[in-house]
Parts: C-alpha cells; structure tokens; sequence
C-alpha cells in the first residue's frame, strides 16, 4: 500500500466506535478520492460495516487486533499494555512510513503519551503540543496548546507560536498569519515572567508570521487573530468554557424559541437561517486535534464525534500531510536559530500593551 | 450621615462618568429605599446631574475632589498619587467607617492596588480576590479569581474557596453552596501540586460548604456548581473567553435574523422570547465584582456599564454590607483552622475525578 495519503486509523476509539470511524472513513473518501485507510481494530466488528460501503472497502485495509484502550486506561497503563492496541499500532504504522498520519477518537491522555513516546519530538522542539481550530465571528482560528502541558515556561510557548503559525500556513491556507499571545491584559504583572519573555522573543522574530503581542480571552471568539498561543492549563480552560458558553446558549435559545406560541412561529420562519448559526458552531465541523510537533502526524477527534466530525479529523490529516506541515516547522526553526545566533538591530523598547481587566 | 447602609461611589470612575454614576445610583435608590450615597468627584459636574433627581438628592452626599485616575493609570501610579482621587477618597470612605462600602467603574489594577493597600487583607487571607456572579444555564453562579492573582498557590485557592463560599451564602442566599476547583480534567497532571493539595485540604473541610472537587471549562456556563474556584490567570481566561463567546453567537444570530425576508418575519415572532435571553446574558445584569478577602468592601463595576448595570454594582455592595460576609468569612476562617489543629480521621484515599481532554 502506497504511504501517499494513507491515513491510518484507530478503529476502536471513541464513543460509538467503530461504527463512526468507518461511517466517518465513507464520508473522508467521497471528500478526497486519493485517500486510502489502515484501519487497526477487531477484525470480526469493523469487515461487517465496511461491506457496506463499497467504494470505501476498495481503498480500506484492515489489520486485526483484539486489545483496544479503554477511556479510562491511565496514560501509563498505556504506555505499558497498549503499544499492540489498535491505538498503538496506528501511530506504529506512521512510524513505519505506512501511514502519513493517524487518527482516533480515543483516550487523549492515552494518545498524547502513545504519541510523543513512539514518535518521539522534532528536532528543535520540547514539548508536543495540541492545537485545534476554534469557530470565531470571522471563520476559523488555530488554538494551541490545548492541554498537553499543564505547566509551561517561555521556550515551550515560542516554539507553540511557531507550529502554530506552520498549522495555519497549510490549513487556514495564510501566508502570513497573525499569532498573539493569550494574557490578562493587567499591565505590571506579578510573575508571569514566562510570557513577558516570549513576547519579547518573538517580538525580534522574522519568520512567515505576523506576532502582534498579547491577546485576551474576548480575542478567541472575536477571530482577532489567527493563532492564539498559551499553555495547556489555560488553553484546555478557554476551550472548555466557549465550547460550555456556546452550548449554554444554544440551550437557551432552543428554550426561549420553544416558550410561547409566537416564538415557536418565529422559530418555523427562522429555522433555515438559525441552521446555519448551528452549524458554524458544531464542533464536528472543526474537528481534529493536531499534536503538533512530533516526527509523524497523529490528529486527534472528539471522542463523541458523528461520522461527519470524524470524517473532517480526516480532513485535517489529509490536509497536514498534503501540506508538509513538518518540513515548514523544521524550516521555521532553522531560520529562528539563526535569527537569534545573529541578531540584527531591534528596539529595546519593550512595548507591553496596557490593558485592564474589565 | 449614618454609616448604615451608606455607600461610597467613585463619581468619576468609569467610561461616561460621572453620568452613569448618578443615573446608577438614582436606579439603586429606587430598589433599595434605605441606601445613601456619598459621591466623590468633580462637584461641578455631579450636582447639576443630580438635581435631576430628587429623591435621590435627599440622600446623596458629594465631596469635592479635582483629582482623578486615569484608565491608563499604573497600579504603581494610582498607588502614589491616587489616594486623594474620587477612587481614594471613596475607600477612604469605608475605611473611616462613613460608608460600608465602595463602588468604582474605575480603573481596576489602580481599584485593586488602592483597596488592598489602604483597607489591608482580613486576618488569615494573604490575598484578596476578585469574584463575580456570571451567568449560567440553571441561573447565577460565583467564580473567583478573576485577575487579582496572576499566580496563586494552595494555600491562595483554599482561602478563595472559603470566601467564595460565604459570598455564595450572602448573594445567593445558599445555606451550603456546592463548591469546585477549575482544572483541566486530565488525569495525572504534571506539575500540578498547587491544584492536588487545595483539593486535599478541601476535601477534609466541615465549613458550610459542599466540596465537590474538580470541575472543568464546560461546568461554568453548565452551572453545575455554585462557586467555581481558580488562580486569577485561568480565572481572567475564562471570564473573558465566556464573554466574548456569548457576544460572538449573540452578534451571529443578530446577523442570522436579519439574513432573508423569512427570518427577519420569525424574528418578530420571536422577538420578546429572544429579549429573555438577551437579558440574562447580558453583563449588566450580573454587574458587580466584589474584591473578597479586604477590611471593607469595594465592589468593581464595568467601566462600560449602563446605568442599569451601575445599579446592580451598587445592589451588590448593599448586598453584601447587609449579610456581614466579612463575619461570616471571620467564622469559617477559624472553623477553617481550628479543623486544620484538631484533625479527624479521615479517608487517606484521594479520589481524583479520572477524566480526560475532549
């Protein structure tokens, strides 16, 4: 099997698995006709939904395991027992050039450790990092890390802001993307020695992206901009919160449109327009988690993804793989070691914004 | 003036100052017929504003001040030479016991620094801590800290928690509040020790709260949980994150609404139905952050408030000056210590919630 656009993919994971990794395969395919599937799972489960779906059993391999990772396996116990798991071996079939990328909707904590253990980090690079696009006001934009580290420090948020903006490069298709940092916005603040030293490092930056300084939590929704770096403890927080705010409203307004009679009126007229409002905000529509910074692309989908939000976490692996997400990243660092090895004439004048907590 | 009920208003904090302020205070007065003002600032200004309304003149004081703190103001600034600004002199206010209370839509590093340099932390807080009521899918809940703290420890969370805890009881008038630390949810944090052992130590409390361990992003629009407790970074994060999320689907369906002849027709069906839930995302509505943990109250209001919201800040303040939540804080501290010298037998076992990113 040709490694061009092979997508291995971890069967066993997720909710309704694998039912939805193969539905969500039939739907990839019809997206991108060059793609082909490895899927890792129980043989005797997976053939009987793939007979269904014709097209998809031409360009469909399966290769039997009979251990899967449960979603309540600790990363260590995985690290331990799940290496032969359908989960393991997909990310093993990247490592071994068979596949371009993997994917599973399965235990994240499990895959991160799976992941950076057999995959090992790029050259250049500390610590993985997970990065997914976020629904704004305006499209799309990248966040990252989403909680692969809960505890960052100043080098660990520059190279984020550099995979970051390699991410948005291949698949918000920017030549120049624009990357903030997430902060308070409290000028004079006590500690947070870590961001101060990033911004000003990436402040003397020339790489293929525009650093426009910091970004505050109003910024992720409003589409301020195109990358949002921050550490896996507060990236994982606001994703979280819009992800609840989002549903809450959702929520409500389902309810308010359902309260009277007039409003259910109003609710048959405005359906097809409020239909679209819902889609945006699907989070199946901007599924796929990226771990960024790995030798091997593993993309990560929610665990409770339909078939077309797996199918889009394909998408997304198509797309990085497509795109040589890993060579741009390699390149940006080359090139952001040599600025710093000989630094040209910049401004010592630090310019913090000046912003208040409101 | 008796210092009953009295509250102490920065006139010219605030985007349109002092206008706001007295519309606010004319609102405030109409819903709580026992409240008097006194107004500091600019008098040329205020009086005339005030004669407006008579009621509201029969019980409002102003005391002349030129000077003012500027929103672009440093902590560092307001500190030097903010103490006799309408901010100042109005924390001096409650200080001197003229009013119980202080409210300012003014700038909040400059609030922050001023309130806890000239009113100093209660016995037993180290810091104090900016909470806030936010709104949720079953109501209000409390978050604390919003931004005071950019770096907190154990020690700092368990403090927030008992006085998030006390303002659960006054504001919200629960006998025994559900309380939660934000964190990621992942199992096996690196490096979060902070987290662990706050969730230890409040897993062995009896104060009148229900501990109920660790929450992540989606609880907090959820209202799973009365108080929500986190450092003031991830705090300030999410606070804003939720914000603009709600300003984000309010302003996409605004658009969506307006799209075809069809939807502008269900908009009018719909329209007092949507105005509900307008009304309750509405940061007016749940205006009012309190600095906790300070010997006196001072209440922080949007700097872009409506004069609706200003009166809500001002609620709060009555609020809180009625029920004693400095007594009750006073209590549950040494409940706090006394279980801290005298401990029970407890379950050594630490059930950490297992859950994992999504």
């Amino acid at each position: 099997m040709s490694q061009e656009l092979t997508i291995a993919l971890d069967a066993m994971g997720g909710d309704d698995a694998p039912q939805i990794v193969v539905e969500g395969a039939a739907i990839a395919r019809e997206r991108h006709p060059d793609a082909k599937f490895i899927m890792f799972g129980d043989e005797s489960k997976i053939v009987p939904l793939i007979t269904k779906y014709p097209i998809l059993k031409e360009c469909c391999e399966v290769r039997h395991t009979d251990k899967v990772i449960s979603s309540e396996e600790k990363p260590s116990q995985a690290l331990r027992r799940g290496r032969d798991a359908s989960m393991g071996l997909a990310i093993q079939s990247v490592k071994d050039g068979d596949a371009c990328a993997a994917v599973s909707a399965g235990n994240t904590g499990a895959l991160m450790a799976l992941a950076k253990f057999m995959l090992r980090t790029m050259q250049g690079i500390e610590r993985p990092a997970l990065a997914s696009l976020i629904p704004t006001s305006k499209g799309e934009s990248i966040m990252l890390d989403l909680g692969a580290n809960v505890e960052c420090d100043d080098e660990n948020l520059i190279q984020f802001a550099v995979m970051g903006a390699a991410l948005a490069r291949t698949v918000l298709h920017l030549n120049k993307p624009s990357v903030a940092l997430l902060n308070v916005g409290v000028e004079e603040l006590k500690g947070n020695d870590m961001i101060k030293n990033a911004d000003r490092v990436l402040r003397e930056t020339n790489l293929p992206m525009e650093y426009v300084g910091f970004a505050e939590g109003h910024s992720l929704a409003g589409g301020d901009f195109d990358v949002i770096v921050t550490d896996g403890f507060s990236g994982n927080i606001a994703l979280k919160t819009a992800e609840g705010t989002a549903k809450m409203i959702a929520g409500l307004l389902s309810t308010a449109m359902r309260e009277t009679v007039m409003s259910k009126i109003g609710y048959l007229f405005a359906r097809s327009a409020l239909a679209g409002l819902k889609d945006h905000l699907d989070p199946n529509n901007h599924n796929g988690a990226v771990f960024m910074g790995l030798n091997g692309l593993v993309i990560k989908s929610h665990g409770g993804a339909s078939a077309g939000g797996y199918a889009s976490a394909i998408g997304v692996a198509i797309d990085m793989a497509q795109n040589d997400i890993a060579g741009k990243i390699t390149e940006d660092l080359k090139n952001f070691e040599r600025h710093d090895e000989e630094p040209e004439e910049s401004s010592s004048e630090d310019k913090m914004p000046q912003e208040k907590v409101s």
